[in-house]
């Protein structure tokens, strides 16, 4: 049994705990939470602990999985913890990922451990497929799509303007981009042509609803480049149909070979939820984790490092006689 | 630079020599061959040798890649060359792959030689696929189509009808099967709903296309079990309209996690030319096998026992920078 520590018990803690048990060479150990233990009730009958005892469990967890943000937590969290622990992250600031890597990297060398950094499916599998998909055709082009999903950076940005009480935003994938993408013209878009913003906006009471669509649509960064829709909808109303967390997208490589020959390599999610997701996914690269940890393969690995067979359940024989 | 061999030169040693000259940090150095190599007009400077003088090359060049057919070649020729050179091949006779393993694993390692088996697309690329969908998705069901197609064998089918002057066949998915695949419904499909075949027969002068007809549509294995549509045509529009070796298909991995959440996630190939391609998948691992040998990991491997950095000229950071 590999045994699993998960550190941070938010939508993707839960995930993660909610894996584990599709997986019966697992076992779930203890959530640690910056929370009173005391007050958190977790879906299993692993141990609640202080992460500030998680020491205390070195030798008892073959695989840390690490649930913080990447914005603060994770900076600190993975490196600290690979210096005890094999450890687990889905670090997704893409333009941080080296730093964090050498970070990671050299706290695991120290310790001896294996870690690994960016797991999920955009760092994850998305990342995967851009790389084989750009090996096999190397004249071609890439494409990655998100959605339809929920974005939650977006919606927090929403929701930070005067007088909105709560709000829920959708990135769409737009259908003409996708069809010419997939028809092997290897179409120039720009970010307008490629993605819509839909909101879902619930306004306080006597808010000024133009001036909130306004300052929307016109939001830097987040909002100016895109046709955004805004609708305003009862608290009721978001709460009945746009409490779920889906999301999906697409990574496309468009290419040439011989004379002329155009081949289209698609990879493609439809998420129901994205946490549940992102969690299936380190859940398999935590096995990776023990068995390279077991191996003596330490230092800090991503996707790329990873051999397949390593994040299946099922014997190398098994493998080829049921899947190749 | 990788020196490669290619041994056999049909549709895919040609797709092989086309793809080496899209990377460039690759050389093909000989083409074996089992015909009089004065009278082997190939597409570049590479020699042209006799396939009985290969081992004349030993030491000049990294990876042979052994361009046979599945039923009687690559059996005997993949352990034979693996015992002198790094090899890769496309063996694709499904059921017998285990054995086929034993074989060049056995010989591989006798020859401290790095060997690969069953690259291409299917078996190659849909095999990860079904494997890491379903190390992700533990709870789930996968789903394989194939098309639109030609397949060769059932066109060599078709050509051994009396009365038939040339043929080609096309395999085709069921959109509706797909649409209920992707829907997340998990349905049991036969044969029937999944593919229809569409067959475009030249007849010989005289000849009965009933009859013909009606011994297509109830060939048994071939056809028998499938919607299928004949249509007869002259040479000339054979030769005009389906002259191509287009092919592809779709991997679905419909899975549930948690709470009833589905998730689907489809890896699928839109290719304009089989061989073309398939060569490209066998080229981006031909240096993952050179790497491998270098590194000494010898013996027999498949997709599943490469990491995917292997596969790359990227080097690991760059990877990490630009694609995770």
């Amino acid at each position: 049994m590999i045994r699993i520590g998960i550190y941070g018990y938010g939508n993707l803690g839960r995930g993660i705990e909610s894996a584990i048990s599709q997986n019966s060479d697992m076992e779930l150990v203890a959530v640690f939470t910056r929370r009173d233990p005391a007050s958190l009730k977790i879906n299993s009958d692993a141990r609640v602990m202080s992460a500030s005892d998680a020491l205390s469990m070195v030798g008892k967890i073959d695989v840390m999985i690490i649930c913080g943000g990447s914005a603060t937590d994770l900076p600190i969290q993975t490196p600290e913890l690979a210096r005890h622990f094999n450890v687990i992250d889905s670090f997704d600031t893409h333009a941080k990922i080296p730093e964090h890597f050498d970070n990671v990297d050299a706290s695991a060398k120290a310790g001896s451990h294996t870690a690994m950094i960016s797991v999920g499916w955009d760092p994850g599998m998305f990342s995967l497929n851009r790389m084989y998909a750009g090996a096999i055709l190397p004249e071609g082009k890439d494409y990655t799509f998100w959605g339809k999903g929920v974005s939650q950076g977006h919606s927090d940005a929403i929701r930070r303007i005067d007088g909105v009480a709560d709000a829920k935003q959708y990135t769409i994938p737009v259908d003409e981009a996708l069809t010419s993408v997939r028809s092997g013209s290897n179409p120039e878009l720009t970010t307008r042509q490629k993605h819509t913003r839909e909101c879902f906006v619930v306004a306080k009471e006597g808010a000024d609803l133009a001036r909130i669509e306004n300052e929307i649509k016109t939001m830097p960064n987040y909002f100016a480049d895109y046709d955004t829709t805004v609708h305003f909808i009862s608290k009721d109303e978001l709460d009945k149909n746009h409490s779920g967390i889906p999301h999906g997208g697409f990574v496309i490589r468009s290419g040439v070979t011989g004379n002329g020959n155009k081949h289209i390599i698609e990879y493609s999610l439809k998420l129901d939820s994205n946490p549940e997701f992102t969690a299936s996914v380190i859940v398999a690269y935590a096995r990776a984790v023990a068995r390279l940890a077991s191996e003596g393969s330490f230092g800090c690995k991503t996707v790329f490092d990873i051999a397949p067979a390593y994040l299946s359940p099922k014997s190398s024989a098994q493998l080829r006689k049921e899947l190749l």
